[in-house]
């Protein structure tokens, strides 16, 4: 066994995603035996100077710093991992592009298309790899999924319908945190959530042409985080629904909310096929549910195949455990970073199974027509 | 015990609905004892003789007729049951209630909007019982979501999301039948399928305010039925999507097809509140899953209940068998024919538990108005 | 159209059985048409007079009598359906083949094993058609499981297991009804709903070799029906236990109870065999499971099919609704007494398809041989 | 915060059980977060030095060895960690439990009850801490059921019936591996997923008083591993079934087969208690099932509540991620791991909640009472 070369990682952010990820980028050489590079966690960024010392030990940074900048120059690393909030993804995406980093970057790419856009632009000319996070797409199942839709035994895709469904601000005392406001977040479900069905929308079914969609507000203030007492604006939506049309012909509903009482992460989509049918919950991320026409002669055993997406054969699975010992939410970055990896190391395109930072722009241009739609009452065909 | 009075039945059809509700006719006296009246099948209308002869024995009528106007003129008539294809709904029905019968008109009331206005105002006028049969109304677990609702265990409602699938004319060949001529059926699973959904969404949430829609016919031409050689033009949509807006500020979807492979009968709808959900499944109809918050103590086992309805606190249950001992989809017609044989014999308002001439009025207008959402991709408000 | 002669019934019973049969006797005609011959209700036993003619009323038969023995005797009856208690089913069931009237017997056919030979010899005999009403043969789901097993896609078969759960006696207040007491059940859900699983397991899987098992009372006193102020001694047990060993060399479980809170009708069976397993579950008995091995080109969409029997190409459904249109539990006996009729009116054998008077004795054996070893801590080779 | 301490970790067998491990130990403070200590992975044991030299790098161990002496002996090693198959517990553990080790050790303790008597012996009489690694007791959701079940929810416990079935050596030409040989491996499924069943049964409802059994070898030749053109014996059983009496009164059943196709990792139990019960599914271990009898003013919402347990109120679940986001069958190691750790560095009680070398014990004696059962066709009673 020849050794294997190391790769530095630069992480911005150690809250949630910084955490998935960090993990994830430890978990690779454990599970991906031999990786294209084992990563290095070089340094970490944060704003607050005792939580990113604390992070840093935690994950198993060399270091941290409370400046993004020092982590986008940094010569040791080769990888810029943004998990920051969504208003703070151009910028340090962008320097690092042009620092010759490799960046990958969390979704919502932006908080808009033009945003989007530039960042793409970036990409697009640069020759480093970049990747727009959406790690659903790197579900064993998503993948069976696409798999089974790649060989055609679906045929004639007629519908596609998902719906991603949270509970976690009914309590209207739920304060005001960043992902309620428009200037930190863009958006609020649709950004937030409604971008990863609309990815999974363009990596399933084709390109989206057009939509109508009505988006509500239904708690419009709530307590300021600094002080209870006051209350402020909610500047994003609470929930939208929406009518989706594809290039292909097939129709269908996108729907998220943060108001589904009892859905917790109900990241659901179906689709319907001349030959046969898929589902799909991230709740038991496993599992498949698979429905195929069978021949007359052995119509009677017809039926909705729940597929234990925990065998050798399956996407990603040879690395983890035996038959039946299911992994959890946080396996998705192990391979999704893992395929990044690859990428970086062996040169390979990240597209088509994950998605590129064009994929990031015309997901936030899907975004900003539900919107559209929503505030003219008009159906808008999407332009990219 | 004093003797129980008889009613004559006359009915219009002897296919799908006409064996249902002649079915639920001669079982409501064996459940529901004793009955308000006893039902006695007096005359079955249908157009070709040998067929309706053989239909009279089968389901145990006194005589037949291939001339719907004997039976709304027929003196021992005093109930009519119309299960008639849409566009025999208005004439028989009108005059019937003109002639003093009671009526139940199978849904959807009527093709459009505007013949259901008809219909509504004969009825509103008459004094005569006229109820329009959206018989999932009347599905215990369905009954059990209303109770649920009515005593406010759900809170304020934030979002409603249906959709009626089936799929028994993914198939290219099958074809052209009444149910897919715009002439006879008025429209396709909008009318047959979504308007069920409508009326759960009425009878359960409340009134919808607007809509945009997406309706869609993926194939255009399907063989004749009296020459399959030859090809005829599809005259209704394939499927629909809605997006759809409360009075009360709930937002949600619609949906329905005939193209959703593996879908039989997939009549589902949920709903989220601010302190709980519920969900139905029309192919498990003896299930309600209902999620409710918790108090913080509890919350450990706050959890969505499978709740099997056969218990005799159920609603309709007491009639039936011991608990688990399951019931089936044609139970529905007995719960609401019984229903309205009551509100005949004991002079009850057939509303709200059951559907009215208005309700089958209202949800003809909110259909009319998704198409024409579809046709001018605007948001439409529904003018009832 | 020929005319379809007639068939005159004779029941015994009027109560929960005496109501289930009686409703399916009416329907016969209504959905398996043309029927082998139409079903007479002639007469109607029960000892309460005034709830007997209740009865006649109500279920539509001719005249009643609270002397069991008119019944068997009497001329108009072709067929004596016995659904009284255990310890009533000897006795009339054997003068009414002794009178040369065809027999069906609700299960389990007697008290015990040595009642129940009587009977089979008495069936044996004679030259009258006699069933067991093992209703669950006739189950849909049922019916597709036996095919599947005849066509051999599961292979040889490992694993046989069985519950039937229910909790109607949690309570320990709940009285002491005839259930109870061996005098008028001979057990308790070993003979109630053990037999049913028994019988199931010989249906399916073949003859059982050998048992063991406990038995298990656990609440030894309730208040007497008569007197609540009073307890009287349960005489049965409150459930049991079972592992049963096959002819065939397949191993498996048994356990009723009617302690299992939450379960209300919760009959379910799985087998598992060399190519493919199968799942059933009464209280969802319009579904299959079944697992079938893929060849290795397909192994990725392995799965659990989770079938819905409402298919035409489905055992029974034929005659019912379209896909998707679920039935009951109750037309369980429809199916099975309209297999009866066409048993005795075109002579042909009940069996394979419905259980006869031997496996009613048989089923008796096993029962027998269960609660011998739950009193001697032996394995008990079943013998016949 | 002040600095946290090491503590070295030695660990036997890299294979399947020794990824795990080494995966949880490594992710303990990244997670449980401050953790006791951190784990430092001093040595790794196996038999093939290319193999542990690549664990070594791939795990992050600091050294490894061929000799398992070498690790029971570094002074470095403070905590042994015995993943080696079963015939390797007892001679490691005793040693390093005499050189002052605290020792885990994986299941079932031993190959026979006397075996594991040796090893309680041992650790009853020492200082260190030692843990039987039954890891579903660190399940949350089985570690809520323990909770439920501590404050009496369910009353009065009635039933316990589980499965563990798994369909891995189904075809007849799988090799003889090490876990078909008794030498090795004591006993098949009974040892290898029953003793986990048992442990749980302990665990959940109290001390197993008697069994019956049935343990049968389906194929009692397979190929063997060196060469598979010759055949050698199956030493073991393939399957077994038994019925279960407990100490408190309460009758159960349990099953353990390598031969259930389909099923999986499928370790399923159920409890049936006075006013409530209990399911869990280990193929879907994020949920509970647990049915609560309602006062009567709330039956009508009495139900299956299937507790999504991913809630911060929930075990375990504070450190890992928000609501919905699942976690995997891997991390009942981190849990059980860290709490190893946390007994060992604070000096408490691995009992109750984690499984002693006294239940390794008892749970061998359970075992071996079934082999006893299965061989005599007699009721054993169980001595400890």
């Amino acid at each position: 066994m020849s050794k294997i070369s190391e790769i530095g990682i630069g992480m911005l952010g150690y809250a949630f995603m910084g955490k998935s990820h960090s993990h994830a980028w430890r978990d690779i050489p454990l599970f991906f035996w031999p990786p294209p590079a084992i990563p290095k966690l070089v340094v970490i960024y944060g704003r607050r100077e005792s939580a990113v010392k604390e992070a840093m030990i935690r994950y198993g940074y060399k270091k941290y710093t409370t400046d993004w900048r020092e982590v986008v120059k940094d010569p040791e690393v080769e990888i810029l991992d943004n998990c920051l909030p969504n208003y703070m993804h151009k910028e340090p995406c962008i320097e690092a592009i042009e620092n010759g980093k490799h960046v990958v970057c969390e979704k919502p790419l932006a908080r808009d298309a033009k945003e989007a856009k530039e960042m793409y632009e970036a990409a697009r000319k640069a020759r480093v790899k970049t990747m727009c996070a959406f790690n659903y797409r790197f579900v064993p199942a998503v993948r069976l999924a696409k798999k089974i839709l790649e060989e055609g035994l679906l045929g004639r895709i007629y519908h596609f319908r998902a719906r991603y469904l949270q509970d976690w601000i009914v309590d209207p005392n739920f304060p005001l945190v960043w992902r309620l406001q428009k200037e930190y977040a863009g958006s609020g479900p649709l950004g937030d959530l409604g971008s990863h069905i609309i990815d999974l929308a363009r990596f399933l079914v084709g390109e989206i042409a057009a939509v109508t969609g009505v988006a509500r507000t239904f708690i419009e203030e709530r307590p300021l985080l600094e002080d209870p007492t006051k209350r402020g604006k909610v500047t994003v939506e609470d929930a939208f629904t929406a009518t989706v049309e594809f290039e292909n012909g097939a129709i269908g509903t996108l729907e998220a909310s943060r108001f589904a009482t009892g859905k917790k992460n109900y990241n659901v989509f179906e689709i319907n096929g001349e030959k046969g049918s898929i589902e799909f919950n991230l709740e038991r991320l496993n599992e498949l549910r698979v429905y195929l026409v069978e021949p007359d002669e052995r119509k009677y055993i017809e039926g909705w195949r729940e597929i234990l997406v925990t065998e050798k054969v399956h996407p990603f699975i040879e690395v983890y455990w035996p038959p039946g010992h299911i992994i959890g939410w946080e396996h998705t970055f192990i391979n999704e970073l893992h395929h990044f990896l690859d990428c970086i190391v062996n040169d390979k395109d990240v597209a088509p199974y994950a998605a590129t930072f064009e994929d990031g722009y015309r997901c936030c241009a899907v975004c900003d027509a539900i919107l559209e739609s929503s505030n003219t009452g008009r159906r808008v065909i999407v332009e990219y």
